[in-house]
């Protein structure tokens, strides 16, 4: 019998209509004879308002209690998805994380799944009870409720579906798929059928905010085959499995952007081994991830001047850091906060050639300077000027076959 | 060291603001040396909310997944205040029933506290920490999430007074204590320093609303000293304990009337032994609570009429009753749900004589017709037209010297 995990996201679940729908494609699931095991959000918008209350009392709320405060909105999503299924006549049952357990390791808003007991649920399952379980939470080994971070339904659903060894986890939101870019900048955008799960983690740490990161690591880990698709249409979705199932016909599959980006030079630093490392050894301890780096080479062979890109909100505390260490000697800093990263991603690059010239001559077309650039197996990244965001995305969409 | 069990309603924990004022009533509390456990509520409206929502998916919400539901209401509560607590440097730490737990029999919806765990709680306490526990809720023995009922919060505080041994259990709430009559309709009337058990039973049973009954009852049993106050003022509230050991200067200690009644009258009944029996078996058996009967004399020996008075909710149902069954042969019903109930309640009564008189004679005098009567030791209660509620109170709160 199919075993499959399906999760549905805050706006799936936004109103008690919604709540109403999703038991009915739930329905629709279980009269096909699947074994059912649902993961839910809480209702859109309830998280933050929980956070609201909390940021009331205090701007340092205590974490543990955070935790016990914002489990509470996949409780009262399960119950009302719960209720509305068995008005429905199927028989259902909300399982909260303690009652499972989801046990977690790690720091309280921050822990991870470690483990689950499969008994109770199975049991259910096979009495042919659908199961729905909150995402987001669980509880520590000695009995606190824990949760895992924004975004962590995806994760439980990845991590229920490895569990208990379903045959496919089906990922319900509020969008058809995951797209060649931003179908809201760039109405020629195409739903991507079929992708590997490093190119979906490129585009989703690039900005395709579709699914979590780290639930798609873990996913590529235990190769559990997702399906990314909407709650509101019957459109089907995007598969994303491994990378040797796919039959690549494009070189490039997506374009993504991030306008998070910030462009810092330090000029005139002294041009000796180890600098450079120092530097990025001082970011790194502070939390300030460097994303690209460029060295130019020393005109007067004494000093040198170092260009990376952080994070706009890291700008401030790493000039201090850089002003506050008096190891490194440096004569100015310049930044450009208005940059923006655009990225080619295709898991078909590394057999195309040229892919990089295409690229760099498509921009140089448009008359887009190019102000850095990183490369990976399956991206080519550049930082640009922001303004240019769009025009470069519609370039790069049509040169590559995207339209 | 004294232990004290303090309980916050759903009005006093209503905003963050209130919940942080909270959170200093209880530092007070706890820098005097107590060990101290909190009992909460749901914000106000809150559960009325999860209700709401409950409804809009089905009318017939499962009653185990209602109390999934419902129960994040205080869940919020709890880490909030453990949140606002921890934010002025006390050691707080909240407690959800599956943690400590708090076993409880029954049907979902409707369960009651059977016994709970003291171990962990003793050992925070011991430790100088003050636990937050929510009202209104626990868990069954396979693990469910039970609720004991709307105001099951007192319940809750009750419980564990009795399972810790507490010296005291004080019941926070938005009004100053008990008072003699409706402080919001007659102006005159005044707050009870001291009260019974029983006398508190009445009242609260008849309209003053300030705790749940069942919760004064365990109380009662247990002889455990209750005290009700205001979140809101520094005021003495009302305490509560057995009748021995208070010293009664007044015969009445409070007047109460209650809006819910009606008063139903089946004419030409047959007039044989067990007929009034048979009448009150079927509308017992459908769950209908008759309060007070008056059976007339028959004036023809063959028929009599029977009068009663049932909450109003209830008249359709029962004359749907009567007119089903066969068995039962009248003439005609007559409804008037347009009467109200006027208790003088009072433990001193049974032992001052004339009281029954004086009310009857009080009532004469304001030309207020009596429809129906009864009485118990320390309570007298009579049906009125609803439109002279206001009058018969403030005459009967004047007579026996109240105002």
């Amino acid at each position: 019998m199919v075993k499959k995990v399906l999760k549905f996201g805050g706006t799936s679940v936004g109103t008690t209509e919604r709540i109403r729908h999703v038991a009915n494609i739930i329905q629709k699931e279980s009269s096909l004879g699947s074994k059912i095991i649902v993961v839910v959000s809480a209702m859109s918008g309830k998280t933050n308002e929980l956070i609201k209350l909390s940021k009331e009392i205090s701007n340092e709320f205590n974490k543990r209690e955070l935790d016990v405060l914002l489990s509470s909105g996949e409780q009262v999503t399960c119950a009302l998805l719960a209720g509305a299924l068995i008005k429905l006549s199927i028989k259902a049952k909300s399982m909260l994380s303690w009652q499972i357990p989801i046990i977690t390791k790690g720091e309280h808003t921050n822990a991870r799944i470690i483990n689950m007991h499969v008994e109770k649920i199975n049991k259910c399952l096979d009495n042919g009870e659908v199961i729905i379980i909150p995402g987001f939470q669980g509880i520590s080994k000695n009995g606190d409720v824990t949760t895992i971070g924004r975004g962590g339904s995806d994760a439980t659903a990845v991590a229920i579906a490895k569990i208990f060894n379903a045959d496919s986890c089906e990922i319900y939101t509020d969008v058809d798929g995951v797209f060649s870019t931003d179908p809201n900048k760039i109405p020629v955008a195409k739903k991507i059928d079929k992708i590997s799960y490093d190119e979906m983690l490129e585009l989703s740490s690039l900005g395709a905010k579709v699914m979590q990161s780290s639930a798609v690591q873990t996913a590529m880990m235990y190769d559990i085959p997702l399906e990314v698709r909407s709650t509101f249409t019957e459109r089907k979705g995007t598969k994303i499995f491994s990378q040797e199932n796919i039959d690549y016909t494009k070189s490039v599959t997506g374009v993504a952007y991030s306008k998070d980006e910030a462009k810092i030079t330090v000029i005139g630093v002294e041009d000796r081994p180890g600098i450079a490392a120092n530097i990025f050894e001082l970011l790194s301890k502070a939390q300030i991830n460097v994303d690209m780096v460029i060295q130019n080479i020393s005109s007067d062979q004494k000093t040198t001047d170092i260009t990376f890109t952080v994070k706009r909100d890291d700008v401030s505390k790493t000039k201090q850091i850089l002003k506050n260490n008096k190891d490194i000697k440096y004569v100015a800093i310049i930044q450009n906060d208005k940059v923006a990263k655009i990225s080619i991603v295709g898991a078909g690059m590394v057999s195309t050639p040229g892919v990089t010239y295409r690229m760099f001559r498509a921009l140089s077309d448009e008359n887009i300077n190019i102000l850095a650039i990183s490369t990976s197996e399956i991206k080519l990244s550049v930082i640009i000027e922001e303004k240019y965001t769009l025009k470069a995305i519609k370039k790069l969409h049509t040169i590559f076959d995207l339209d």
